[in-house]
């Protein structure tokens, strides 16, 4: 099931997918009959309590900046205020020069959960989605623990849509595409830590909540990107997540060029 | 204003303190006569979209850790699902043999807010309350961003109440009490960053919302928790957050001393 969430008559839920119409998932709310996907907003697709990020859980990506391997997954929160749904755009900052690009496979809860045994994982996600762990590069070196260059407004695209029949979550290729070009590509077969991993080492820490995300890491490629830029993730089987790229104001850059 | 979060016949809300009763703020429900505080359930002071804790901003603690001091506030995000109330014990984890407390004044934020400057920012705090950023010091080293070593459930004790009316949050004296005995002392005037500082520092980065909590840093003296111990935070004129200490099972330790 491909589920959204969307604002239709100023009310927010979750609803699937089917073709051009989606079905209400709320009963409480009495929408028995499909509504035209034309006639809802489309909202982002989480509104999350936390997010948890795992760094350099690509093997390919840790060679890649020379790091060494971790025996136990390392992560970081970003805020929920960062995110953003598919179409929206990321805006970068003024106090940056250089804001990179990330695509990541996103795990979603389900349900409340602490202290997981591998075999009760896939019970307690919901579903998997695209995202893009957008980062101030140069803000990074001086920003240890990341709560800066990773925090900023806009910074996280997620969707289009929850993917919840996902049969093995090791076997998803995961690509970034800029401007039509591939620049990023990766497997996550290549995981240090596989998502079901992730879901128990984090569990063994904080209690997860129904809708909470997990970011699971970036493959090698990872690069700037500019005003006017458009951003692509793709995950097998799970949409595309697409976002334009702005100035801090939202203009494209290209009102910047001068006159000839 | 003394403000605490409740529970009454089965409704959470905030209310004013008001000697030995309480007063429902949340005109909604009806409730305008002073309620006998006996009569109600204390909960978490906060329910905070995030929480951004402040790194190194005592002049005294950072010269305690040989550490630099930096040019700008440095920070992380600690998650929701940490928080507890005064009188709920910190659960230490099994995996960690060093637990710390770090006492700390906490900015609570009144009104969504972002990119304030520093005339707007009294606005946009509710208020200031105790808080203890709970530490596992010796999983810290292999946790560059501070995602598990300051994460685990309970690792955020934070009230009692909310208190509305500082006059100068740059002029109150913090201080942990272990087991009756002064662990940390520090004043808000030796912070490199004030609190309005970082509450400007950091609106430029993320979106502010009411209930979002900032940590401010702590004062020298930190040090390690083991099982049956008393912590107390206390800031001037903000009461007394009081946590019980207990293992991973909620025990004391006491009932594994052997028999003589």
């Amino acid at each position: 099931m491909r589920v959204l969430r969307v604002r239709y008559n100023n009310t927010a839920f979750y609803a699937a997918l089917r073709e051009d119409t989606v079905l209400c998932l709320n009963p409480q709310l009495g929408l028995v009959d499909p509504i035209p996907l034309e006639d809802v907003s489309i909202l982002p697709v989480v509104t999350p309590s936390k997010i948890v990020c795992v760094g350099l859980n690509y093997r390919a990506h840790a060679a890649e900046l020379g790091m060494p391997v971790s025996d136990e997954p390392v992560y970081f929160l970003k805020p929920p205020s960062a995110v953003i749904g598919s179409g929206q755009p990321i805006l970068l900052p003024e106090i940056s020069k250089q804001v990179d690009y990330e695509a990541e496979l996103a795990i979603v809860i389900g349900k409340e959960c602490r202290r997981l045994r591998h075999d009760q994982v896939p019970d307690s996600i919901f579903g998997f989605t695209c995202a893009n762990d957008v980062t101030a590069r140069d803000l990074q070196k001086n920003d240890p623990w990341f709560g800066r260059c990773k925090g900023f407004d806009t910074f996280l695209p997620i969707g289009p849509w929850i993917e919840t029949d996902v049969k093995n979550p090791d076997d998803l290729t995961i690509r970034c595409i800029k401007n039509g070009q591939v620049m990023q590509e990766g497997h996550t077969s290549d995981m240090l830590f596989s998502p079901y991993d992730l879901v128990v080492h984090i569990s063994q820490v904080m209690t997860l909540l129904p809708g909470d995300v997990i970011l699971t890491g970036t493959p090698p490629g990872i690069g700037p990107m500019q005003p006017g830029d458009e951003i692509r993730v793709e995950v097998e089987n799970m949409g595309l997540l697409i976002n334009p790229v702005r100035d801090s104001m939202g203009r494209t850059g290209e009102d910047e060029v001068p006159l000839q």
